[in-house]
C-alpha cells in the first residue's frame, strides 16, 4: 500500500500517520519529495486493518499494490484450474457447453430439449427451478418438483445438471439434485449465499453481477473459495450499459482479463448478455476464440411457449448448427468440448 | 400491450398470433396499416401470460402500455403515503434524518455518535450489525451483539433504529431489535429476502441497486408490498457509472421520477452515493430541494478509527452545521424534520 | 508522479527506469520496500514528457499526484471567478437563468418566448441557429438568419444571447451576433473548435460531454483558457447511463465536485439532462440548492410545433411558477438571479 | 410510427391529434381499445415532420417502426458492401489488418514500424498526424509533415494509409495524402466534419463514439453516405463503462448487431477498446470469430519512446505472432486478409 500525503499536511500530521501505521501492525517507509511525501506501507493488505489506513487524517490517497483476493489469484495457484462437474471437465482446453431451457417447465419440455442438446453435443444440462424474476407476479419456477425433473432427465441423457440457487435456506435441498450450483447475477454479492455454497463441495457457477467489475467478481469467488470449496467457474453474462439494442453489454475482454489474474475457468453466457438469438452464435464463436472455457446458451423447442425468457432461446436446429461451428473452431485452436468420462 | 408484427409476416402467421393471444386469455384488436400490422392486446399486462406474447413468431416488438407494478403505483394509491418508524413520520412534508455510523463497533462509539446526531436533530439512528463487504477478509459486523447495542442506544436517546438485514434467516432476529429494516443495494433483487421482509410488519428502507433502474426499484418494492407490508421507504444511493471521482453517481432525478409514478416516500443517501464528505452537505441540500422525504448520512466521531467506510463519514460538527442548513431550507419549502411524537 | 515498479523487475530494469526519468527531465526518488520498489518523480506532470513515464519497461503503474489542468484549477485562482455575459454576472452568488427555445424557428416564436421568459426573470436568452442533430434528415437550424433573429430579439428585451457554435469555420460569424458561445455536449472534445473559441474574447458555455468525466470537462475548459479566453462557464447536462426513463442521468454532484477543484462557474441544464418537463422544476431547485451558479431551461410557447426537442420544453406559465420558486429558494440561500446592470 | 394516446385524453384531444397528423402530411389509422387508443401513422418516418408527432398534446409515447437511417440499412442495400482502400478490399470475406503507431513521430519510427507490420501481413498502414488529446499540453501531432512521412512510407511498402482528420478545415489537406480518412471517437457526432468527409470520395473509417449506441453510429454513417460518399467502414473501439481495469468496454456484440441491420463493413480496434496489450491478441481473435471485417491495432518498435499511447501498443514480435494466429483462424472460417491487388 502506498499512502500519498496531502500537500498541506503538517509535520505533526505526518508523524501521526506514521504512528498509526505501526499501531495497525504495518511498517512505514517514508519518502519526502519536493511536491509530496509518500509513505510505502509494508504488510498484508488483505488484513481488515488495511482499510483503516485511508482514514488517517492527512492521507490524500491510498494506492493498493497487492490484489485484494488471494485464493482466486494466479499468484496463489500458477496453473489453470480444472473444475469437474460430474464427469465433465472445465478448463485447460476442455470446454463446457451448458445448454437447456431457461426454466424447468415440465418433464416433457425438459426431456425434449435435453434430447436435442445432447444430440448436438452439449455436455451439461441447465434448467431453473427457482427463478429470480423482476416482477412478483411472474412465473417463479417449479421449486423442488423442477429439481426432480431436471435430475431425472439429466440421468436419462447422462448429463450433469446445473441449476440456480437463490436463498441460503435452499442450498441443502438443491445440492441433493444438482451437480453444479448456479449463483445468479443478482446474487453475485449475496454474501451469505456465497458462504453457504462455499460450505458445500458442489461446483459453483458464479455469474457476474450486472454492475460488477471483474475484480468484484473475483472477490465474490474468493468468498466461495475461502469457505473451502475450490470448484468455482466464473461466467461473463453482460453488464448494464446505455446501449439499448441488446439486453446487456457482453464484456468479452473479461475472459482474458480474468485469465491474466486468476486460475479459475471462465465461460460466457451470450443468451443473457445479448438477449437476442440472432447475436448468440456469433458471440459463442467469439467466446471460444477469446479463450473462454465454455459457453452457456438457452435452448427451447418452442420458445413461443417458454414460461421464461423464451425470446432469447435458440431453436434446436440453430443449436445443432452452432455446435458444428464451435467444434470446428475449437479444433483449429487445439481445444475440444469435454466428453463425459474423458481423462 | 401493443404487438408490432414483422413486415414479412405471412397471413397465416398473423392468424396464429391472433389465436395465441386469445389462448393466453387476452383480446386482440388488429389494425392493418400499409407498412405494418399492429395488434392492440386488451387484458391485464401483469399476468404471467403477458410475457409470452412477445414470443409468438411474427411478433417484432411488444410495447407495454401499463406499468408493471400495481401496489406501488400512484394509480393504486393517489395520495402520498406516510411511513411510521417508531414515532417518526416519513412523507407528506415530514422529513427523516437518518444518521449514525456505518457499522455498530462498540457501545461507546454508538453512544457518542448517537448523542451528537440527536443533538443535531437526527430523528432515526442507523448502524450496521451485519455488513455486506466485498472482501471475505473485511470486518463483517458484530451480529446480534451489535443489534443489542443499537437498540439500547436508540432507546436511551429516544430514536427509532434502522439496520441492515442481509439473509432471510436473519429477519426473525433483526425485527426483534430494529424499528426499520434496511435492504441494501446489493440485495435489492434478493427476492427471497424481499419476500421475507414483506411478511413482517416492520417498515422497510429499500435501497436502490447499483445498476437498478427506477422501475426495477419500484418492482422490488412491489415484492415487499405484495406480501402485505405497506411500510416501504425507497432510497436513492447512487448507481454505477464511468465517473471515477465519486464512488457512485447520485441520480437526483430519481426523486421526482419516483414521486410521479408512486405514492411511496423516497429519501437520498449521499454518503454512499458520493463516498466523499466534501460533497455530502451540498447533496443533502439538493435532495431536500428536489422533494426527497429525508436524507441518510453516515456520521462518526473518529472516522480514522471507524471499522467500515470511515472516509465517507461526516464529523459531528459537520453534521451540526448541515442540520442547521437543512432546517432553514426545509422551512423555506414548507417542510420540516419529523419530531418524534408529532401528529 | 509515483511509479510503482513491477515485483519481477530486475535491478537493471530499475536502473534503466531511473536513467529514463532523468533523460525526460525529471528527478527520481527511489524507495525500495520489501514487496515493491516505488519511485517518486519530481517535476511538472503536465509536461508532454510525463506521459512517457508510464511506458518505461518495468513500470507497473503511474500514479499522478498533480491535477492535469492548471488554469482551470483552484490552486491557480483561489477565488470563484465571475463571468460577465453582457451586463449579466455569473458566479459568486449571482445566478444565471438562461432560457429560450431549443432552436430559433422564426422571429415570431423567438419574440413570444423571449417576452415570456423576460417577464419571468430570465437574464440570458438562448436559441440554436446551428443544430447538431443525430439524423441528417432532421431540421438543422436556420443558420445566419437565426443568429440575426436571436440578436434582434435579445436587444429588444435587453437580454444577452447565447447560441451554439458547431464548426471552427463558424466562430467568426457567430461571435458577431452572440454574447456567449455554447459548446455543445457532442463537441466537448472537438479540440479545434475549443481552441478557436479560446481565441475569441466572447464568454463560452461549455457543456459536459455525454460520457465525459468531471476531469475531462475541466481539461476541455483548459483548452479554452490556454488560448487566452478566461470567460468560461461549465454546464452539467447529464451523462449517458443505463436508466432508460430519463434522456440522460443528471450528475448533480458534479456541481460541488467542480467547485472543489476549480474557480469556474458551473450551471445545470435539466432540460437536456432529463428530457422530461415533469422533472425539470424539481431539478432546477436542487441545482440552486446544490450551489450551481445558474440553470438553463428550454421554454416554448407551443411545444407541439417546436422544430426541435419540443417535448422537453416548459410552457411559459410553468416557467413563471418555476422562477417564483427559485427566487424564494435563492433568497433563503443568500443568492440572487443577476440583474443586468447590477454591480 | 405508432402513437399511444394518454388514458386521460379527451375526445377533442384525440381529434386534434388526428388533424395534426394529417397537417404534417401523414395518414392516421385510429384503433380504440378498452384501455388505450392507439394511432398508426403511415408515411415516411425519416421526414423532419415525424419528430413533431411526439409533441402533440395527448400523445403519451411514439413508437417508431422504421429505422431512422436509410442508405446505411440492409433494406436499402441487401448485400454486404465492399470498401476499397487503395488496392485493399474490406468486406465479403476480405479482412483488413490496419496497423501502425498511434502517432507519426518521425520518418525513422514510421519506416521501422511499417517494415515490421508489412512483414507480418498488415495491409493498411496507420499513423496520426493530427492527434485529439485530452490535455492541451500533450503532443498534438506533426501535422502536414506527419502526413508526408505517412504517405511516403506507405508508398515504400505498398500499403494504403489511414490517418485521422479532426477539423473540417483539414479535410482538403488530408485527402491529398491519405487513402482513408479516420473519423475519431470524439468526433463521431461532429456533424460538420462528417459532412465534409462525405463530400470527398476517399473511404472513411468511422469510429464509434465513447457513448454512442450502435444506432447512433449508423446515423453518423448516414451523414457521410447522404453526402454521396458510400465508402464507409465502421469501427467498434469500446465504450465508456464502470469497469476500471480496461480503458473502455469492447462491445463485441456490435459486430453482428451492425451486420444484421447494415451492409457496411465493420472492424474492431482492441487497442483503444482495452488499452492493454495483454488483452489485444485475444480480442483480435474474438473479433475475427465474431465476423468482423478486420482489426485495427497499434504497433510500435519502442513503446517506451512512443509519443502517444505507447503502453497500449504491441511490439513487432507480438504482432507477428498475432498475425499467424489470425490467419489460421480466418482460414478455418473461410475468410482471408486482403492482399493488395487481389480481385
Amino acid at each position: 500500500m502506498i499512502l500519498v500525503i496531502r500537500p498541506d499536511a503538517t509535520l505533526e500530521q505526518i508523524d501521526h500517520v506514521v504512528d498509526r501505521i505501526k499501531e495497525l501492525g504495518f511498517t512505514p517507509h517514508v519518502s519526502r519529495g519536493e511536491a509530496r511525501t509518500i509513505i510505502g506501507v509494508i504488510g498484508d493488505e488483505t488484513k481488515p486493518q488495511a482499510e483503516m489506513l485511508q482514514q488517517i487524517p492527512g492521507v490524500e490517497q491510498t494506492l493498493p499494490i497487492m490484489k485484494p483476493f488471494k485464493l482466486a489469484s494466479r499468484e496463489f495457484h500458477k496453473d489453470d484450474s480444472v473444475v469437474h462437474v460430474g464427469k465433465v471437465r472445465i478448463g485447460r482446453g476442455s470446454l463446457a457447453m451448458i445448454a437447456g431451457p431457461c426454466a424447468v417447465e415440465s418433464y416433457e419440455v425438459m426431456d425434449t430439449v435435453a434430447r436435442y442438446v445432447k444430440a448436438g453435443g452439449a455436455n451439461i444440462l441447465r434448467g431453473g427451478a427457482f427463478k429470480p424474476r423482476t416482477s412478483p407476479y411472474a412465473f417463479q419456477g417449479m421449486g423442488e418438483d423442477g429439481l426432480k425433473i431436471l435430475k431425472e432427465v439429466g440421468q436419462k441423457y447422462d448429463m450433469p445438471v446445473v441449476t440456480e440457487v437463490m436463498d441460503p435456506r435452499q442450498v441443502e435441498l438443491v445440492v441433493k439434485y444438482a451437480d453444479m450450483l448456479q449463483l445468479g447475477a443478482r446474487n453475485m454479492q449475496n454474501f451469505d449465499l456465497l458462504k453457504e455454497c462455499g460450505k458445500t463441495r458442489t461446483p459453483v457457477l458464479l455469474k457476474r453481477g450486472m454492475s460488477a467489475t471483474v475484480k468484484d467478481m473475483l472477490m465474490s469467488a474468493e468468498y466461495v473459495l475461502s469457505e473451502g470449496n475450490n470448484q468455482v467457474v466464473l461466467c461473463e453474462r453482460g453488464v448494464r450499459s446505455f446501449e439499448d439494442s441488446t439486453r446487456n453489454m457482453l464484456d468479452m475482454s473479461a475472459v482474458p482479463n480474468v485469465k491474466g489474474q486468476s486460475h479459475l475457468p471462465i465461460i460466457v453466457d451470450p443468451s443473457h448478455a445479448t438477449g437476442r438469438p440472432d447475436l448468440i452464435p456469433s458471440m459463442c464463436r467469439a467466446s471460444v476464440a477469446a479463450g473462454a472455457d465454455g459457453v452457456h446458451v438457452e435452448v427451447h423447442n418452442c420458445p413461443e411457449k417458454a414460461m421464461s425468457d423464451g425470446p432469447q432461446a435458440l431453436l434446436p436446429h440453430q443449436f445443432l448448427d452452432l455446435m458444428g461451428d464451435l467444434r470446428r473452431l475449437a479444433g483449429a485452436l487445439d481445444r475440444h468440448f469435454s466428453n463425459p468420462g474423458e481423462n
